[in-house]
Protein backbone atom coordinates (compact mmCIF):
# COMPACT_ATOMS: atom_id res chain seq x y z
CA UNK A 1 0.00 0.00 0.00
CA UNK A 2 1.12 3.53 -1.13
CA UNK A 3 0.73 5.91 2.48
CA UNK A 4 3.18 8.81 1.04
CA UNK A 5 2.09 11.09 -1.00
CA UNK A 6 5.40 11.82 -2.40
CA UNK A 7 6.19 8.64 -3.68
CA UNK A 8 7.38 8.90 -7.05
CA UNK A 9 4.11 6.79 -8.99
CA UNK A 10 1.87 9.05 -7.12
CA UNK A 11 3.50 12.39 -8.24
CA UNK A 12 3.52 10.91 -12.38
CA UNK A 13 -0.24 10.70 -11.76
CA UNK A 14 -0.82 13.65 -9.89
CA UNK A 15 0.92 15.11 -13.39
CA UNK A 16 -1.89 14.47 -15.17
CA UNK A 17 -3.78 17.15 -13.73
CA UNK A 18 -2.05 19.13 -15.99
CA UNK A 19 -3.40 19.67 -19.38
CA UNK A 20 0.51 19.56 -20.97
CA UNK A 21 0.86 16.69 -18.92
CA UNK A 22 -2.03 14.95 -20.83
CA UNK A 23 -1.46 15.84 -23.98
CA UNK A 24 2.23 14.88 -23.84
CA UNK A 25 0.86 11.51 -22.46
CA UNK A 26 -2.09 10.65 -24.02
CA UNK A 27 -3.27 9.92 -20.83
CA UNK A 28 -5.85 11.03 -17.77
CA UNK A 29 -7.34 9.92 -14.99
CA UNK A 30 -11.31 9.29 -13.73
CA UNK A 31 -12.79 9.50 -10.39
CA UNK A 32 -15.03 6.98 -9.04
CA UNK A 33 -16.40 3.55 -9.21
CA UNK A 34 -19.65 4.65 -11.67
CA UNK A 35 -17.03 6.43 -14.08
CA UNK A 36 -14.29 3.26 -13.80
CA UNK A 37 -17.42 0.98 -14.83
CA UNK A 38 -18.34 3.07 -18.00
CA UNK A 39 -14.38 3.14 -18.85
CA UNK A 40 -14.75 -0.76 -18.43
CA UNK A 41 -17.71 -1.05 -19.85
CA UNK A 42 -16.91 1.00 -22.90
CA UNK A 43 -13.54 -1.21 -23.29
CA UNK A 44 -11.77 1.73 -22.39
CA UNK A 45 -7.80 1.11 -21.95
CA UNK A 46 -7.75 1.27 -17.94
CA UNK A 47 -3.74 1.50 -17.38
CA UNK A 48 -3.96 1.23 -13.26
CA UNK A 49 -6.41 1.44 -10.78
CA UNK A 50 -5.64 3.62 -6.84
CA UNK A 51 -7.94 2.30 -4.30
CA UNK A 52 -8.45 2.62 -1.04
CA UNK A 53 -7.81 -0.86 0.86
CA UNK A 54 -10.95 -1.82 1.85
CA UNK A 55 -12.85 -0.94 -1.44
CA UNK A 56 -13.54 -4.72 -2.45
CA UNK A 57 -15.86 -3.64 -5.39
CA UNK A 58 -13.27 -1.50 -7.35
CA UNK A 59 -10.58 -4.30 -6.15
CA UNK A 60 -12.92 -7.25 -7.74
CA UNK A 61 -13.73 -5.08 -11.20
CA UNK A 62 -10.02 -4.39 -11.69
CA UNK A 63 -9.10 -7.99 -11.30
CA UNK A 64 -11.97 -9.24 -13.66
CA UNK A 65 -10.57 -6.52 -16.48
CA UNK A 66 -6.93 -7.67 -15.72
CA UNK A 67 -5.80 -4.18 -14.62
CA UNK A 68 -3.25 -3.64 -11.99
CA UNK A 69 -4.71 -2.32 -9.32
CA UNK A 70 -2.44 -0.31 -6.13
CA UNK A 71 -4.03 -0.12 -2.46
CA UNK A 72 -3.61 3.84 -1.54
CA UNK A 73 -4.19 5.52 2.08
CA UNK A 74 -7.07 8.62 1.96
CA UNK A 75 -4.60 10.86 2.12
CA UNK A 76 -2.87 9.63 -1.04
CA UNK A 77 -6.47 9.25 -2.61
CA UNK A 78 -7.26 13.09 -1.95
CA UNK A 79 -4.21 13.96 -3.53
CA UNK A 80 -4.68 11.62 -6.43
CA UNK A 81 -8.42 12.73 -7.07
CA UNK A 82 -10.20 15.73 -8.53
CA UNK A 83 -12.98 16.05 -6.26
CA UNK A 84 -12.65 17.13 -2.77
CA UNK A 85 -14.12 14.19 -0.71
CA UNK A 86 -13.04 11.00 -2.82
CA UNK A 87 -14.63 8.05 -1.96
CA UNK A 88 -12.12 6.54 -4.64
CA UNK A 89 -11.06 4.59 -7.00
CA UNK A 90 -8.97 7.22 -9.41
CA UNK A 91 -7.56 5.19 -12.45
CA UNK A 92 -5.14 6.47 -14.86
CA UNK A 93 -6.76 5.94 -18.62
CA UNK A 94 -5.74 6.30 -22.10
CA UNK A 95 -7.68 9.31 -23.79
CA UNK A 96 -9.08 7.35 -26.81
CA UNK A 97 -7.96 8.17 -30.18
CA UNK A 98 -9.90 11.42 -31.53
CA UNK A 99 -12.15 10.45 -33.87
CA UNK A 100 -13.12 12.52 -37.25
CA UNK A 101 -15.89 14.79 -37.79
CA UNK A 102 -18.94 12.58 -39.22
CA UNK A 103 -22.26 13.77 -40.84
CA UNK A 104 -24.30 13.45 -37.89
CA UNK A 105 -25.84 16.04 -35.58
CA UNK A 106 -23.34 17.49 -33.28
CA UNK A 107 -22.74 20.56 -30.96
CA UNK A 108 -19.55 22.61 -31.49
CA UNK A 109 -18.02 23.87 -27.66
CA UNK A 110 -16.81 27.42 -28.75
CA UNK A 111 -14.45 29.26 -26.09
CA UNK A 112 -16.30 27.16 -23.66
CA UNK A 113 -14.70 27.47 -20.37
CA UNK A 114 -16.75 26.18 -17.55
CA UNK A 115 -15.59 22.34 -16.99
CA UNK A 116 -19.03 21.37 -15.53
CA UNK A 117 -20.70 23.21 -18.68
CA UNK A 118 -18.64 21.05 -20.78
CA UNK A 119 -18.73 17.89 -18.64
CA UNK A 120 -22.87 18.61 -18.82
CA UNK A 121 -22.91 19.31 -22.52
CA UNK A 122 -20.98 15.56 -23.00
CA UNK A 123 -23.92 13.84 -20.79
CA UNK A 124 -26.36 15.12 -22.72
CA UNK A 125 -25.24 14.95 -25.99
CA UNK A 126 -24.07 11.46 -25.35
CA UNK A 127 -28.19 10.77 -23.97
CA UNK A 128 -29.29 12.70 -27.33
CA UNK A 129 -26.92 10.71 -30.08
CA UNK A 130 -24.76 14.22 -30.70
CA UNK A 131 -21.15 13.84 -31.20
CA UNK A 132 -18.60 16.90 -29.47
CA UNK A 133 -17.03 18.92 -31.26
CA UNK A 134 -14.11 20.62 -29.36
CA UNK A 135 -13.52 24.54 -31.56
CA UNK A 136 -10.56 26.78 -29.77
CA UNK A 137 -10.16 28.31 -26.46
CA UNK A 138 -12.56 25.62 -24.79
CA UNK A 139 -11.71 23.80 -21.52
CA UNK A 140 -9.58 20.28 -22.50
CA UNK A 141 -12.54 17.64 -22.60
CA UNK A 142 -10.59 15.07 -21.31
CA UNK A 143 -9.74 17.29 -17.43
CA UNK A 144 -11.37 15.01 -14.38
CA UNK A 145 -13.10 17.86 -13.88
CA UNK A 146 -14.90 17.30 -17.28
CA UNK A 147 -15.23 14.06 -16.65
CA UNK A 148 -16.64 13.55 -13.29
CA UNK A 149 -19.56 16.01 -14.82
CA UNK A 150 -19.70 14.25 -18.19
CA UNK A 151 -20.78 11.10 -16.19
CA UNK A 152 -19.66 8.44 -18.42
CA UNK A 153 -20.73 10.93 -22.20
CA UNK A 154 -16.86 10.81 -23.03
CA UNK A 155 -17.20 6.97 -23.52
CA UNK A 156 -20.24 6.64 -25.26
CA UNK A 157 -20.05 9.38 -27.48
CA UNK A 158 -17.54 10.77 -29.92
CA UNK A 159 -15.37 13.42 -28.68
CA UNK A 160 -13.42 15.44 -31.70
CA UNK A 161 -10.71 18.01 -30.83
CA UNK A 162 -9.21 20.79 -32.99
CA UNK A 163 -12.85 21.89 -34.44
CA UNK A 164 -10.99 25.51 -34.98
CA UNK A 165 -12.42 26.47 -38.24
CA UNK A 166 -16.35 26.68 -38.68
CA UNK A 167 -15.69 26.16 -42.24
CA UNK A 168 -14.70 22.59 -41.49
CA UNK A 169 -18.43 21.83 -40.84
CA UNK A 170 -19.86 22.59 -44.26
CA UNK A 171 -17.04 20.30 -45.81
CA UNK A 172 -18.20 17.03 -43.80
CA UNK A 173 -22.03 18.47 -45.05
CA UNK A 174 -23.10 20.19 -41.49
CA UNK A 175 -25.00 22.87 -40.95
CA UNK A 176 -23.94 24.97 -38.41
CA UNK A 177 -26.43 26.88 -36.53
CA UNK A 178 -25.16 28.97 -33.06
CA UNK A 179 -26.85 29.73 -30.40
CA UNK A 180 -27.35 33.18 -29.45
CA UNK A 181 -29.69 35.36 -27.70
CA UNK A 182 -30.74 37.11 -30.89
CA UNK A 183 -31.50 34.52 -33.64
CA UNK A 184 -34.13 32.70 -34.56
CA UNK A 185 -36.45 31.45 -32.08
CA UNK A 186 -35.86 27.78 -32.23
CA UNK A 187 -39.77 26.72 -32.69
CA UNK A 188 -38.98 28.30 -36.30
CA UNK A 189 -36.39 26.46 -37.61
CA UNK A 190 -37.49 23.17 -39.33
CA UNK A 191 -35.47 20.69 -36.95
CA UNK A 192 -36.69 18.02 -38.82
CA UNK A 193 -34.50 18.34 -41.36
CA UNK A 194 -32.38 15.10 -42.47
CA UNK A 195 -29.20 17.51 -43.21
CA UNK A 196 -27.43 17.21 -39.78
CA UNK A 197 -26.64 20.22 -37.47
CA UNK A 198 -24.04 21.41 -35.28
CA UNK A 199 -25.16 23.74 -33.02
CA UNK A 200 -22.76 26.15 -31.68
CA UNK A 201 -22.13 27.13 -28.54
CA UNK A 202 -19.81 29.86 -27.18
CA UNK A 203 -18.92 31.06 -23.93
CA UNK A 204 -20.34 31.62 -21.10
CA UNK A 205 -19.85 35.30 -20.34
CA UNK A 206 -18.88 36.55 -24.10
CA UNK A 207 -21.03 34.35 -25.57
CA UNK A 208 -19.81 33.74 -29.71
CA UNK A 209 -17.65 36.02 -31.42
CA UNK A 210 -19.53 38.20 -33.68
CA UNK A 211 -17.23 37.20 -36.76
CA UNK A 212 -18.59 33.52 -36.07
CA UNK A 213 -22.48 34.59 -35.54
CA UNK A 214 -22.76 36.82 -38.18
CA UNK A 215 -21.85 34.17 -40.58
CA UNK A 216 -24.04 31.35 -40.09
CA UNK A 217 -27.73 31.33 -38.52
CA UNK A 218 -28.08 31.67 -34.92
CA UNK A 219 -31.46 30.29 -32.96
CA UNK A 220 -32.23 31.68 -29.52
CA UNK A 221 -34.15 29.58 -26.97
CA UNK A 222 -37.36 31.85 -26.38
CA UNK A 223 -37.59 32.69 -22.76
CA UNK A 224 -40.89 34.79 -21.54
CA UNK A 225 -39.34 34.85 -17.80
CA UNK A 226 -37.16 37.70 -19.23
CA UNK A 227 -34.10 36.77 -18.06
CA UNK A 228 -30.80 36.96 -20.79
CA UNK A 229 -29.52 34.02 -20.33
CA UNK A 230 -29.78 30.50 -19.51
CA UNK A 231 -26.75 28.08 -18.02
CA UNK A 232 -24.66 27.21 -20.49
CA UNK A 233 -24.85 23.27 -20.93
CA UNK A 234 -28.76 23.39 -20.35
CA UNK A 235 -29.51 25.81 -23.66
CA UNK A 236 -26.97 23.30 -25.27
CA UNK A 237 -29.14 20.20 -24.22
CA UNK A 238 -32.64 22.06 -24.76
CA UNK A 239 -31.80 22.61 -28.29
CA UNK A 240 -30.24 18.86 -28.52
CA UNK A 241 -32.90 17.46 -27.16
CA UNK A 242 -35.55 19.49 -29.67
CA UNK A 243 -33.59 18.43 -32.70
CA UNK A 244 -33.20 14.46 -31.34
CA UNK A 245 -37.27 14.79 -30.47
CA UNK A 246 -37.70 15.83 -34.31
CA UNK A 247 -35.64 14.10 -36.51
CA UNK A 248 -36.48 10.77 -37.41
CA UNK B 1 -11.01 49.19 6.36
CA UNK B 2 -11.62 46.04 7.81
CA UNK B 3 -8.24 43.36 7.71
CA UNK B 4 -8.79 41.34 10.23
CA UNK B 5 -10.84 37.53 9.26
CA UNK B 6 -11.50 37.57 13.18
CA UNK B 7 -13.29 41.29 13.45
CA UNK B 8 -16.75 40.28 15.08
CA UNK B 9 -18.84 42.08 12.31
CA UNK B 10 -16.91 39.72 9.85
CA UNK B 11 -17.58 36.80 12.31
CA UNK B 12 -21.05 37.47 12.31
CA UNK B 13 -21.16 37.62 8.55
CA UNK B 14 -19.58 34.61 8.13
CA UNK B 15 -21.73 32.52 10.15
CA UNK B 16 -24.38 32.98 7.38
CA UNK B 17 -22.28 30.12 5.77
CA UNK B 18 -24.72 28.11 7.96
CA UNK B 19 -28.73 27.19 7.44
CA UNK B 20 -29.65 27.48 10.94
CA UNK B 21 -28.17 30.94 11.07
CA UNK B 22 -29.66 32.18 7.78
CA UNK B 23 -33.29 30.85 9.33
CA UNK B 24 -32.66 32.31 12.59
CA UNK B 25 -31.73 35.76 11.17
CA UNK B 26 -34.06 35.25 8.27
CA UNK B 27 -30.83 36.53 6.08
CA UNK B 28 -27.95 35.24 3.22
CA UNK B 29 -25.54 36.77 1.71
CA UNK B 30 -24.70 36.97 -2.21
CA UNK B 31 -21.31 37.07 -4.02
CA UNK B 32 -20.30 39.13 -7.00
CA UNK B 33 -21.64 42.19 -9.05
CA UNK B 34 -23.84 40.97 -10.54
CA UNK B 35 -26.17 38.89 -8.23
CA UNK B 36 -26.03 42.12 -6.45
CA UNK B 37 -27.20 44.58 -9.56
CA UNK B 38 -29.84 42.30 -9.64
CA UNK B 39 -30.72 42.24 -5.92
CA UNK B 40 -31.07 46.02 -6.25
CA UNK B 41 -33.28 46.04 -9.41
CA UNK B 42 -35.53 43.38 -8.06
CA UNK B 43 -35.99 45.47 -4.82
CA UNK B 44 -34.18 43.19 -2.70
CA UNK B 45 -33.65 43.93 0.61
CA UNK B 46 -29.76 44.62 0.55
CA UNK B 47 -28.94 45.23 3.99
CA UNK B 48 -24.93 45.73 4.08
CA UNK B 49 -21.65 45.05 1.37
CA UNK B 50 -18.69 44.08 1.66
CA UNK B 51 -16.22 45.23 -1.41
CA UNK B 52 -12.30 45.62 -2.15
CA UNK B 53 -11.26 49.11 -1.63
CA UNK B 54 -10.61 49.64 -5.46
CA UNK B 55 -14.15 48.29 -6.43
CA UNK B 56 -15.66 51.63 -7.66
CA UNK B 57 -18.08 49.80 -9.25
CA UNK B 58 -19.70 48.73 -6.13
CA UNK B 59 -19.09 52.05 -4.15
CA UNK B 60 -21.22 53.57 -7.05
CA UNK B 61 -23.97 51.10 -6.75
CA UNK B 62 -24.10 50.88 -3.14
CA UNK B 63 -24.17 54.60 -2.89
CA UNK B 64 -27.32 55.14 -5.44
CA UNK B 65 -29.06 52.44 -3.47
CA UNK B 66 -28.19 54.16 0.26
CA UNK B 67 -26.56 50.65 1.42
CA UNK B 68 -23.78 50.99 3.78
CA UNK B 69 -20.58 49.71 1.94
CA UNK B 70 -17.67 48.17 4.08
CA UNK B 71 -14.56 48.39 2.64
CA UNK B 72 -12.39 44.95 3.15
CA UNK B 73 -9.14 43.34 2.39
CA UNK B 74 -9.02 40.45 -0.26
CA UNK B 75 -8.18 37.98 2.89
CA UNK B 76 -11.16 39.53 4.42
CA UNK B 77 -13.47 39.11 1.11
CA UNK B 78 -11.99 35.48 0.72
CA UNK B 79 -13.67 34.17 3.67
CA UNK B 80 -16.76 36.18 3.57
CA UNK B 81 -17.56 34.74 0.08
CA UNK B 82 -18.65 31.25 -0.89
CA UNK B 83 -16.61 31.09 -4.50
CA UNK B 84 -12.85 30.38 -4.39
CA UNK B 85 -11.52 32.97 -5.55
CA UNK B 86 -13.91 36.28 -4.94
CA UNK B 87 -13.62 39.30 -6.85
CA UNK B 88 -16.16 40.67 -5.05
CA UNK B 89 -18.61 41.93 -3.47
CA UNK B 90 -20.18 40.19 -0.99
CA UNK B 91 -23.55 41.62 0.23
CA UNK B 92 -26.11 40.30 2.95
CA UNK B 93 -29.52 40.62 1.98
CA UNK B 94 -32.56 39.73 3.95
CA UNK B 95 -34.57 36.24 2.09
CA UNK B 96 -37.64 37.53 0.72
CA UNK B 97 -40.83 36.67 2.20
CA UNK B 98 -41.69 33.17 1.22
CA UNK B 99 -44.65 33.50 -1.13
CA UNK B 100 -47.91 30.85 -1.15
CA UNK B 101 -48.25 28.21 -3.84
CA UNK B 102 -50.16 29.63 -6.52
CA UNK B 103 -51.69 27.57 -10.09
CA UNK B 104 -49.10 28.37 -12.06
CA UNK B 105 -46.82 25.93 -13.65
CA UNK B 106 -44.00 25.08 -11.22
CA UNK B 107 -41.26 22.67 -10.43
CA UNK B 108 -40.99 20.99 -7.07
CA UNK B 109 -37.25 19.99 -5.62
CA UNK B 110 -37.89 16.56 -3.88
CA UNK B 111 -34.58 15.80 -2.16
CA UNK B 112 -32.75 17.36 -4.61
CA UNK B 113 -28.99 17.77 -2.68
CA UNK B 114 -26.97 19.48 -5.28
CA UNK B 115 -26.58 22.94 -4.99
CA UNK B 116 -25.35 23.76 -8.55
CA UNK B 117 -28.45 21.44 -9.79
CA UNK B 118 -31.07 23.66 -7.57
CA UNK B 119 -29.62 27.20 -8.67
CA UNK B 120 -29.66 25.74 -12.32
CA UNK B 121 -33.22 24.59 -12.26
CA UNK B 122 -34.21 28.27 -10.49
CA UNK B 123 -32.42 30.29 -12.94
CA UNK B 124 -34.20 28.00 -15.51
CA UNK B 125 -37.75 28.27 -13.55
CA UNK B 126 -37.40 32.53 -13.89
CA UNK B 127 -36.14 32.22 -17.48
CA UNK B 128 -39.75 30.25 -18.68
CA UNK B 129 -42.29 31.51 -16.48
CA UNK B 130 -42.07 28.50 -13.50
CA UNK B 131 -42.28 29.45 -9.46
CA UNK B 132 -39.92 27.11 -7.90
CA UNK B 133 -41.26 24.53 -4.67
CA UNK B 134 -38.81 23.07 -1.96
CA UNK B 135 -39.85 19.76 -1.44
CA UNK B 136 -38.71 17.53 1.59
CA UNK B 137 -34.66 17.00 2.30
CA UNK B 138 -33.74 19.34 -0.51
CA UNK B 139 -30.86 21.93 -0.14
CA UNK B 140 -31.54 25.26 1.30
CA UNK B 141 -32.89 27.15 -2.00
CA UNK B 142 -31.11 30.25 -0.13
CA UNK B 143 -27.92 28.87 0.70
CA UNK B 144 -24.85 31.08 -1.57
CA UNK B 145 -24.11 28.32 -3.39
CA UNK B 146 -27.56 27.83 -4.88
CA UNK B 147 -27.97 31.63 -5.27
CA UNK B 148 -24.68 31.58 -7.01
CA UNK B 149 -25.72 29.00 -9.74
CA UNK B 150 -29.24 30.76 -9.74
CA UNK B 151 -27.62 33.74 -11.92
CA UNK B 152 -30.19 36.03 -10.10
CA UNK B 153 -33.09 33.64 -10.80
CA UNK B 154 -34.43 33.78 -7.08
CA UNK B 155 -35.06 37.36 -7.37
CA UNK B 156 -37.43 37.37 -10.73
CA UNK B 157 -39.93 34.24 -9.72
CA UNK B 158 -41.63 33.00 -6.73
CA UNK B 159 -39.41 30.39 -4.52
CA UNK B 160 -41.96 28.79 -2.08
CA UNK B 161 -40.62 26.48 0.54
CA UNK B 162 -41.64 23.98 2.85
CA UNK B 163 -43.81 21.68 0.29
CA UNK B 164 -43.55 18.73 2.20
CA UNK B 165 -46.54 16.86 0.90
CA UNK B 166 -47.98 16.60 -2.69
CA UNK B 167 -51.17 16.57 -1.60
CA UNK B 168 -50.80 20.05 -1.13
CA UNK B 169 -50.41 20.65 -5.14
CA UNK B 170 -53.86 19.17 -6.07
CA UNK B 171 -55.17 21.49 -3.31
CA UNK B 172 -54.12 24.90 -4.94
CA UNK B 173 -55.37 22.89 -9.14
CA UNK B 174 -51.26 21.91 -9.65
CA UNK B 175 -51.22 18.89 -11.69
CA UNK B 176 -48.32 16.81 -10.69
CA UNK B 177 -46.16 15.00 -13.18
CA UNK B 178 -43.06 12.96 -11.35
CA UNK B 179 -39.89 13.03 -13.46
CA UNK B 180 -38.79 9.57 -13.73
CA UNK B 181 -36.75 7.30 -16.55
CA UNK B 182 -40.16 4.88 -16.84
CA UNK B 183 -42.82 7.18 -17.30
CA UNK B 184 -44.66 8.46 -20.42
CA UNK B 185 -42.43 10.07 -22.63
CA UNK B 186 -42.97 13.03 -22.42
CA UNK B 187 -44.06 13.63 -26.23
CA UNK B 188 -46.82 11.95 -25.74
CA UNK B 189 -48.09 14.19 -22.65
CA UNK B 190 -50.42 16.87 -23.24
CA UNK B 191 -48.51 20.01 -22.47
CA UNK B 192 -51.15 22.32 -23.89
CA UNK B 193 -53.45 22.02 -21.60
CA UNK B 194 -54.45 25.16 -19.76
CA UNK B 195 -54.67 23.41 -16.33
CA UNK B 196 -51.31 24.23 -14.55
CA UNK B 197 -48.79 21.56 -14.28
CA UNK B 198 -45.96 20.88 -11.36
CA UNK B 199 -42.90 18.86 -12.41
CA UNK B 200 -41.48 16.88 -9.38
CA UNK B 201 -37.57 16.37 -9.63
CA UNK B 202 -36.34 13.48 -7.63
CA UNK B 203 -32.45 13.33 -5.82
CA UNK B 204 -29.02 13.03 -8.24
CA UNK B 205 -28.83 9.52 -7.37
CA UNK B 206 -31.95 8.14 -6.04
CA UNK B 207 -34.31 9.64 -8.30
CA UNK B 208 -37.99 10.33 -6.33
CA UNK B 209 -39.08 7.92 -3.68
CA UNK B 210 -41.82 5.08 -5.34
CA UNK B 211 -44.45 6.01 -2.82
CA UNK B 212 -44.39 9.58 -4.05
CA UNK B 213 -44.12 8.45 -8.23
CA UNK B 214 -46.69 5.81 -7.84
CA UNK B 215 -49.39 7.84 -7.08
CA UNK B 216 -49.21 10.70 -9.35
CA UNK B 217 -48.33 10.70 -13.19
CA UNK B 218 -44.23 10.11 -14.89
CA UNK B 219 -43.10 11.47 -16.99
CA UNK B 220 -39.62 10.97 -19.06
CA UNK B 221 -37.24 12.52 -21.49
CA UNK B 222 -37.22 9.74 -24.40
CA UNK B 223 -33.05 8.92 -24.49
CA UNK B 224 -31.86 7.29 -27.76
CA UNK B 225 -27.90 7.28 -26.95
CA UNK B 226 -28.90 4.87 -24.04
CA UNK B 227 -27.77 6.64 -21.14
CA UNK B 228 -29.72 6.29 -18.04
CA UNK B 229 -29.53 9.43 -17.12
CA UNK B 230 -29.39 13.67 -17.67
CA UNK B 231 -27.92 15.93 -15.01
CA UNK B 232 -30.84 16.90 -12.87
CA UNK B 233 -31.25 20.59 -13.70
CA UNK B 234 -31.26 20.01 -17.32
CA UNK B 235 -33.61 17.11 -17.22
CA UNK B 236 -35.52 19.59 -15.48
CA UNK B 237 -35.07 22.61 -17.43
CA UNK B 238 -36.09 21.05 -20.54
CA UNK B 239 -39.29 19.98 -19.33
CA UNK B 240 -39.96 23.43 -18.29
CA UNK B 241 -39.51 24.40 -21.77
CA UNK B 242 -41.00 22.20 -23.80
CA UNK B 243 -44.33 23.24 -21.16
CA UNK B 244 -43.74 26.52 -21.79
CA UNK B 245 -43.30 26.09 -25.57
CA UNK B 246 -46.80 24.75 -25.45
CA UNK B 247 -48.58 26.81 -23.56
CA UNK B 248 -50.26 29.91 -24.78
Amino acid sequence: MITSTRNSRIAEVRRLARQRERRATGRTTIDGPFLLAEAFAAGVSVREVFALPDDSDTAAASETAGVPLTEVSGDVLRKLASSVNPRGPVAVIDIPAAPEVTATDAILLWEVGDPGNAGTVIRSAAAFGFQVLAGPGTVDLWSPKVLRSGVGGHFRTSVVEGCDDIADLDRVGLVPLAMTTRGIPIGKVDLSDPVPVAFVLGNEARGLPPALSGRVTSVTLPMPGGTESLNAGVAASIAMYLRMSRRS
